[in-house]
């Protein structure tokens, strides 16, 4: 559950995940970086792509998790309220979703 | 807005362009029905290809269009009432999404 | 293999597997009328979109068949070939390939 | 051009614009380590997911020119060889599209 920080602003959804989210990106990082040494390598083209396709997708389930909380925490909060704030938040929630699906 | 139905079922939240919904689908079959005849008149693999493009962004219209309209009125709805109902109703709402981002 | 037609003309790469295309065509014309009566019968948001990612996938695999054929025929006979032909059938190739990994 | 390393072994087909992916990579590994700092610093999930959702465009990017590179050089000389080869070169360099298109 997303909780009040300190000064009475509301700490972001993704909180509860942050390690995970944390040690998904540090290996994604990883990755790019033995693409780079492959490259460097000369290794061949269709290795290069197979390690390419794992980094992007590994980058998709961060998004996905990222969203996850997003609609979890910040999206379900704003329409408890409703209103102006609720509509807002879901129409930056389904551009952010646009956004990935086509990505 | 989603409304109540007669016996107090909530109506699905894309009633208000089911019109709209209701064209994009046909236009798409149409699409489909386009590539099928360009296949039977050995048209160029390379202008198939760019029509199967085409239709395949306007099915993920549509899928962006439906989701919208259901995190603004199911989502929201269920997250108005909290609990486990909309816990269950993003997480449901979280696959979809993955789903279309995977496709 | 491809071969060549009546006037000396080459037959599009897609002809040895065109009544397979026709089907899976036929088959995602049908899932994409099946989508437009949910809407009509006020189906369950999810539950469309899970079709409507359902018929994106097979569209995909309709590309991907069609650019294999492509990359067999049209791309292998330009390359045997070779020069300013061979490059600008794969320039087109990848121009192909793009417009659907990013669609 | 490809050409003939010193061994008489053919160089792969990304050694012209090797500096340019290097250049991508690296910029990449920036990117996803920005991200991660974001998730450290608390940042609102939204802005997030815009910096996911280029991060992943990017390495798009770095996997068609790889493919092109590789069109051009690996499958057209495969295809000028005919044969097993090229047969060969062909099934795969399709099965790492489809994995692009699909992730």
């Amino acid at each position: 559950m997303h909780t009040l920080g300190g000064y009475g602003m509301y700490v972001n959804g993704y909180d509860s995940n942050k390690d995970d989210l944390q040690q998904r990106l540090r290996r994604i990082e990883g990755q790019v970086r033995g693409i780079s040494r492959m490259v460097d390598e000369d290794k061949y083209c269709i290795d290069i792509l197979t390690q390419v396709s794992a980094a992007t997708k590994a980058l998709e389930t961060v998004a996905l998790s990222l969203l996850g909380d997003h609609l979890r925490h910040c999206v379900a909060e704003a329409s408890a309220e409703g209103g102006q704030v609720a509509a807002e938040k879901i129409r930056e929630a389904n551009d952010a979703i646009a956004r990935l699906v086509r990505s």
